[in-house]
This record gives structure tokens, sequence and C-alpha cells, in this order.
């Protein structure tokens, strides 16, 4: 069974970051969503662009690399920003990049990919992120984009596409059509 | 600006509540998320089916009729039942219904709204709830019925997409189409 790190930081986007873990735990795969510390009395509760709090599951402080399979960014700038500014997610993402292992990021997160030195010629992310992204190989004509351990998608309404290729790259395809017909997700191709 | 009231009940699917909570504080909707009670010490933290725990905002014995335009209920089974049993929100159901104000369910809630009795005879939901729902006037054809005061929908997948038809019910089309182009929903109608 794949392991999945998801970082979460304050102004994360709901939608975003919730069908990813929906969608992958209905596969069967391990999510662990990784809060920042930080100097509230509970780092747990982290609160979303939305006004959404949601319950992490650890601090990012104890996080090793090796325990995850991949390591997976939702977007939202305020999140994005944090994520890019965090010595342990940069960090992390190196770590993954260095074994190879799967990176994957939406929406605005892109950006802590690039900042992490992680993000290959060949993305997609928010269209209204394109600039202040500002890295070569962005495309707009895929909701999810797959460069080798690299893979990206664009926003909230490609979450739960973006979900399923994750879950038909570590669990197979027939896992990935039976989570598709069980959430009624015929657009996604 | 419309108010709506979103009852969440352990056990209710995540990206459902999550979707129409997002789409709808986008558009500039109070939804206000209301817990069960019950004897945990933090009721206001409310676990989903998929081991998400998201926080709501008040209880449901805090909930007047009178401040709400909408009553909207989530799916998950679990969740589904507790909805159904519980008195508050039965009641509350039946107030809107007599005031001929708007009631929505997504998924198996649909059932929460039949046994309150205000489920009409021109609706949908989670096709694997149907037998359970078990009340005449069921369709597959839509991904949102909308029936005079009364709004359905089937599932995760349609979650966004029914979230937008509640904004352009309550904000006009304009808003509808900026939610829709912000939130790159292309696949809804």
């Amino acid at each position: 069974m794949a392991t999945i790190l998801l970082p979460l930081a304050q102004g994360f986007e709901e939608v975003e970051a919730v069908s990813l873990i929906d969608v992958l735990r209905r596969a069967g795969i391990d999510v662990r969503v990784a809060h920042m510390d930080g100097e509230d009395d509970d780092p747990d509760l982290v609160l979303g662009a939305n006004g959404i709090t949601i319950q992490a599951d650890t601090s990012i402080t104890n996080v090793i690399e090796e325990d995850f399979d991949m390591i997976l960014l939702p977007g939202g700038w305020d999140g994005t920003y944090i994520l890019a500014e965090n010595e342990t997610v940069q960090r992390l993402l190196k770590e993954f990049q260095a074994k190879d292992k799967m990176i994957g990021s939406i929406c605005a997160a892109a950006f802590a990919l690039k900042t992490a030195g992680v993000l290959g010629n060949n993305y997609t992310c928010y269209p209204g992120a394109k600039d202040e992204v500002n890295h070569p190989g962005y495309r707009e004509d895929q909701a999810v984009v797959v460069n080798g351990n690299i893979m990206t998608s664009r926003g909230p309404g490609t979450a739960l596409c973006f979900g399923l290729e994750i879950v038909k790259h570590f669990s197979g395809v027939e896992t990935y059509q039976a989570v598709k017909d069980g959430m009624l997700l015929e657009f996604c191709d």
C-alpha cells in the first residue's frame, strides 16, 4: 500500500486538499496530513482559504522521507507561500527528488516546487498563478501533467481527476476505475 | 446575502460537504456548519467517512430556522442516518418546507429528506442509495434536479456543480459564471 504525505498550511484550498485525500483513501492509499506547527494552541487545526478548518494527522517536524512514496501539495496562495518558505517542506521536496520518488502539486503549489528546484519543464498550475510561478514549460492543454516523477494539476475543478491519476499510478487501472465509478467522476478522462 | 445551514454529522462525505461550502462561500453566501452535539469532548470536530475531520461553526441546538434561507445536507450513509434520526434536523426540515424555503440534499442524504416528509416526486440521489431511499420520482438523467424549493444532487462528482446551481439561485448568473471560471468547472452545464 502506497503512503502519501500531504503538507497542509494555513490558507490551503479546501476542495483541492479534501478531494485529493478522499480519492486516495478510497483507493486504500495511506494519506498522512501534516501541519506546519507554529505558535497556535492547536496547530493540528488548519484553517483553509474559504474558512474551513481541517484537522491534520501529525506535525511536519515528525515526518521522515523514508516513510512515504510521494509528497503532494494542495494549492491556495497563502498556504503555498508557507510551503515555499518552510524549511522542512523544502528539504523534503529535495529528498524525494533525489530518490526519484513521486512529487505532486496542484494550483498555485507549483510555486513551492519551483522554490525547491524540483519543478521540471513540463508542468501545469492554476492559470492565474502562471506568472507568479514564472517557470518554463507551463502547459494549459491538460488537467494533469505527468513528467517523470512530477505530477501537476490546475485547480479545484481538476482535483478529483488529479487524485484519480495518482490512484492509477500507485494502485493500477482496476482500482482507478472502481473509485471513478463510485464517486461519479465520468468527466475525468 | 443568502445564509445557508449545513448540518454535519459523523460519517459525512467529505468531498460533498467541502465542495458545497467552498463554492457557496466563494459566491459570498454565508454558510454555517452545524454539528450534532453528542457526548464527545469536542463535538465541533466532526469525523467524515474517509477519515477527514472538519471543524463545525456552531451546534445544531443553537440554530433557528428564521436565520437561514436554505438547509443543505451533505451525503455519506453514516452521517445521513444520524441526520434522519436527529429530531432538531428533522424539525428544521419541516419548518423550512412549511415556509417554502430552499432545501437541498446530495447523495444518500435524500433519505433524511424523505424521513422528514419533504422529498418531492422529482429528485435525484446517489445511484446506490436509490433502493434505500425507496421513494417515487427518482431521476438519473441530471446531475442536479430542481423541483420547486427542493434541490437534489447525486454524489461526490456532482457536488461542485450542485454548489454552482445553488449559487445561481441565490446570487444570479454573473456570480455563477465568475465562481465557475475561477474554480475551473468547465464540466458543469
